[in-house]
């Protein structure tokens, strides 16, 4: 949904390199700053960061220095959890975006501390993007921290995994769909929209993405996507296909990405915004599975 | 310096409990609200935010919901720099503030969430408070985000400890100076005080403490600061102690509590700051020594 501006390069991506270009300034360790770079850049879909300034130019635009600055602490955040997740006392994973994850290039000390200033960043970049006008930064501030603090956002759900009892569809909510929330929350926050109508559209494409991750894991190819795949059925964990089957979960798809698309609230660039949705959810698949979803 | 309040705590101490209270609510998976609460409470000294709460105070007072908020956010970031360091990959220490330390109570990776959702309740208490009115929310956010984050705050000083080639000032104004002067520096913002004369004020705090630190692990008792002692000297870390011997250690702790004193600014309350200021440094030495130091 990035749409490509002036200087070649989506505003949220130009956000997102003047924000590591702080954190890994002169006076940054250099080891520190190199993680830092490493874990936003290259980076995968941005899919977040996307959804996020698609939701504000539907609704009209909002200030674009806070909407780039909201999409890119959105994507901040979601790059800092993926160098924590990763972490041998989590997921141990070694690999991600078809790379060496971050503690397994640098180690798993630089691994933690890249991951807290990747939050702090993210946070600071808000503060400094609203500085002229800061009316809108409060909520901003709210939506963005529910999608990754506790008790709603990305560490509950990942803290889910250490309880033995777990209602699935909460434990899912807020590890995958909490940041998608965020996005077009604070999508409809810089722009003025109705913040709880674009928040149930952001549950609909998180939910949808989940089920979408469910089948990539299954069907598709390690190197399509970066990273192992086959481990909800190693580690035994609960997946759509797992319970519905391969055919059942991609038809479980379809539906999710319709009701996401019924989901998007009356605006002026309601339309084209549906369009996208359909559009970006065929990308979430394999591409031997794309045409059957959307 | 801490004002006891008409409920009979200080006023930080009830923003930190609404802050774990939300965080650690219903929705919250049961071990993660445990830990949180056990990062945080009961606390050690809370230096940090009695310091910003006095320096708002000393400037005529600021917004008292936003002052508490900030010496509550200061004091999250604060706990949950404790949590991350304390894990095996750091420190690997096993007590923290006279208990086991919050991995070895709920183990990595509870451990490893409790600090990131901490971090992200800091900016969140701080969004919340200014919700009614957000004009001073930018510069806060600034200020305590660059004592945590990379490059100069306790992020970059932690890495610091990654690197071959290590500036020993820079180091210990990162890990422990910058959040010192995120706690004056975010007093004066809340306060409308000059900021750049009162993070002169915490710099020199910083620098203090920091020696205090280094002859409490040389002179006190484990049971003292309710965490191990000796650990400069096992693992041949530089310290004052170790360069200048105790009592050299001692007389320049002297003379940075005085220069901490000199460096108060002009303001309606400075008599008073500064006797706490005197007063505060006598607690961070050990019993046997406070005397001679303040």
């Amino acid at each position: 949904m990035g749409k490509i501006e002036a200087q070649g390069l989506p505003g949220y991506e130009l956000a997102l390199q003047d924000a590591v270009t702080l954190a890994a300034g002169d006076a940054c360790p250099p080891q520190l700053a190199r993680a830092l770079q490493y874990a936003v850049f290259p980076g995968g879909a941005r899919v977040r960061p996307q959804l996020c300034m698609a939701v504000a130019a539907a609704n009209g635009g909002g200030d674009p220095a806070l909407t780039r600055a909201a999409a890119a602490a959105i994507e901040l955040l979601h790059c800092a959890s993926l160098v924590h997740d990763d972490m041998p006392c989590f997921d141990n994973a070694s690999e991600r975006r078809g790379k060496p994850s971050v503690h397994q290039a640098f180690g798993e000390q630089l691994a933690l501390l890249a991951g807290d200033a990747l939050i702090v960043a993210a946070f600071e970049t808000l503060g400094r993007a609203a500085a002229g006008d800061p009316a809108r930064l409060p909520p901003l501030l709210a939506v963005i921290a529910e999608g990754v603090g506790a008790p709603h956002g990305i560490c509950a759900g990942q803290a889910w995994e250490c309880e033995s009892r777990v209602d699935l569809e909460r434990y899912h909510r807020a590890k995958t769909g909490a940041l998608f929330i965020a996005a077009t929350a604070a999508g409809a926050v810089v722009s003025g929209g109705d913040v709880d109508a674009w928040r149930r559209l952001g549950d609909c494409i998180g939910h949808s993405y989940q089920v979408a991750d469910d089948i990539l894991d299954a069907a598709a190819e390690a190197a399509e996507i970066g990273k192992p795949t086959g481990q909800d059925e190693a580690h035994g964990r609960p997946s759509a296909v797992r319970s519905l089957g391969l055919d059942g979960a991609v038809a479980h798809l379809k539906a999710l990405v319709d009701a996401s698309v019924e989901a998007v609230p009356p605006c002026a660039g309601r339309e084209q915004l549906q369009q996208l949705v359909r559009n970006q959810s065929r990308r979430f698949l394999p591409k031997s599975l794309a045409g059957q979803a959307a």
